[in-house]
């Protein structure tokens, strides 16, 4: 029996751990669930999963969700805060946190939980994008493992599987191209947060969805492969293949490339973060090639989709630069979903922050969580010029 | 240094293998060579990799190139026939034996090598096809890796990798479809020898290239899949791929399909099986994923190309009935290289050569050099009656 706990167990990716978890009941045991606000879903995962503690983040939420279960005679410690879900990711009898919350607010219980010696599924990206070298440093220090969990960064970690990190020439990590795959920059001036929500292949959170149309979201995994995968920028590639299918590659240095090929479903490297070096059996769709017919390949267009390109930039930079890049991209999303300003002003704003940011090289926790602050104040502040 | 041998040194494969070895003069060190009649080629490859015994399968052959041997000095043991080829496959100085010779005539060196505990780089279909069981049961016996030198089981066995057995779902082989790809049964009625020798992706010696003009080569590629990966048959899919940059694939028990791409190249298998488990730099060309722009798969179609299928019968029959197949297959395209039968008439010597076999169930090495030498007598005297 594994114990787990999840923190963000009622966003998608923490919903889809739990189904995997379902499957999986007789090997995978939940200690601890967290949620922000959700506490109708939560509510209902305490009566299934029954776990030891569960965090609500907002404190009101916190306050009925502990009454609701007091009534029902549920013995659940209820937490709240950050405190809370440090509470619930360093939980003494788990021995995996996966982090699927959404935002900064990953970076400081994943880090208390790899020091706790706690081996890590990741489903947030912030973690990696804003506090990279921490993480994986504590991680070499402690010998804790990080597992990735989006389709990209596992699909990279089975084609490395029984190879060596020597052998890499370059990994390719393969972009859907969203749903403005095509247009000029122009035309990006005039779409809308209508059109901007509709992902082609696939149904996720809001900011993920807008991240995948700028190419943002492709910036990031640029950034997060960095570090997990413990490779320089020119080592790290980007092709748009519509189809996603193929979701992502690694070419060795004798030129043979592998790829992992499948539908798109979060379950797999859910599953392969939770059992690895297991594969485990599941009643998923298998991949029908005789259906598939075509996959097919273009380069990324900076041109219209600067956002992949600033994010190059940050890796360039170094340092706090990738923080506060996301940091202001946050904002800018929020903004754009606000429809407080057009799509093209998400890459303006965030290259606005970075100009302004003087990179610092090493950053502490401290500085990442002040680098991420001045960014988010900056970008709040920033007007766009519409060119 | 690594001390090799190659058989069939003179042919595509055994040509390919020795560029390989220049590019990696040190580590690599040839002991033994063989060709049939080719010793002019063979003289220079004397020159260069001073080999310390080489074979001249032709009697009248060996002659000549002892006496320019003798006359320029050079001390170079020079045998011949099957116990020369026997000779050099087993040479006590060497590691690893390249079995590149074409037909049946390697199975015997390829068995008499692994029984000497020496590890084989396997490019020789017919060792597999013929004597699966007797040549995989010798090589776990003797403790000895047999590493498929041929862009599918390469691909496969990079796919395996850090996976473990239990875990394979299915594995599936790509096939170009060859020059007839779309073609109906009546259409093929027609096509002439010089269509059938242009295959659309690659060059290879004739035989090979026909029996990927008729599927055949997919269908023993299937046989030897089973013994290499010992997979039951319907673990073993066929998937047509006209582009030929999959070289294959393994989809495993959580539905995750791990593929192997590149161009078509043999050095790739070549180096793979040479240094496996090490993956060493070379200067072949790699993949440019802007330059592919599109991989497209079908489904065979098995009714134009009855080869295929009647490869799954004869996997389905077991025994010697593989042997069998083959052998007729080897005097059909014979025929029909010789313009005595038409391109149809491949399958139909196959076929009824099959029916009148009655398969015996674990065959002896005699057993498999019987049924193989009826086969080819049987298939001699089929006369086709065309539809």
């Amino acid at each position: 029996m594994k114990n787990i706990s999840i923190i963000g167990s009622t966003g998608s990716i923490g919903t889809q751990a739990l189904e995997v978890v379902s499957a999986n009941s007789d090997t995978l045991n939940v200690v601890g669930l967290s949620t922000n606000t959700s506490i109708d879903l939560l509510e209902q995962q305490i009566e299934k999963f029954a776990p030891r503690i569960v965090c609500v983040m907002n404190n009101d939420a916190a306050l009925i969700l502990e009454q609701r279960l007091k009534e029902k005679g549920r013995s659940v410690e209820v937490v709240t805060g950050v405190d809370g879900l440090i509470a619930v990711s360093t939980a003494s009898e788990i021995e995996m946190l996966l982090t699927a919350v959404s935002g900064m607010i990953g970076l400081r219980p994943t880090l208390a939980a790899i020091n706790q010696g706690i081996d890590i599924a990741l489903a947030n990206k912030e973690t990696l994008v804003a506090g990279g070298k921490l993480v994986m440093d504590a991680a070499t220090k402690m010998g804790v493992s990080i597992l990735p969990v989006d389709s990209e960064h596992c699909a990279i970690f089975q084609c490395l599987m029984g190879n060596k990190h020597e052998e890499i020439k370059r990994i390719i990590i393969t972009a859907s191209g969203g749903p403005f795959r095509g247009k000029t920059a122009e035309q990006l001036q005039s779409v809308t947060l209508d059109q901007a929500l509709k992902h082609p292949n696939w149904s996720m959170g809001q900011k993920i969805t807008i991240d995948s149309a700028t190419l943002m979201n492709k910036g990031l995994e640029v950034i997060e492969a960095k570090w997990l995968f413990d490779l320089p920028r020119d080592q790290i590639d980007v092709v748009v293949h519509p189809q996603s299918i193929i979701h992502s590659m690694v070419e060795f240095i004798d030129h043979s490339t592998m790829a992992q090929l499948g539908l798109p479903d979060m379950a797999l490297p859910i599953q392969i973060a939770f059992f690895y070096p297991d594969r485990i059996a599941n009643d998923r769709q298998a991949l029908d090639f005789h259906l598939v017919r075509e996959l097919t390949f273009e380069e990324p267009d900076l041109h219209s989709f600067p956002c992949l390109q600033l994010a190059y930039d940050a890796l360039d930079i170094g340092g706090s630069m990738t923080c506060v890049l996301n940091a202001a991209n946050e904002v800018a999303v929020a903004k754009f979903l606000h429809q407080e300003i057009c799509f093209s002003d998400i890459p303006r704003i965030n290259a606005a922050v970075m100009e302004k940011h003087a990179a610092i090289a090493n950053p502490t926790l401290d500085d990442v969580l002040s680098a991420d602050a001045w960014a988010r104040q900056i970008a709040m502040e920033t007007t766009v010029s519409r060119s």
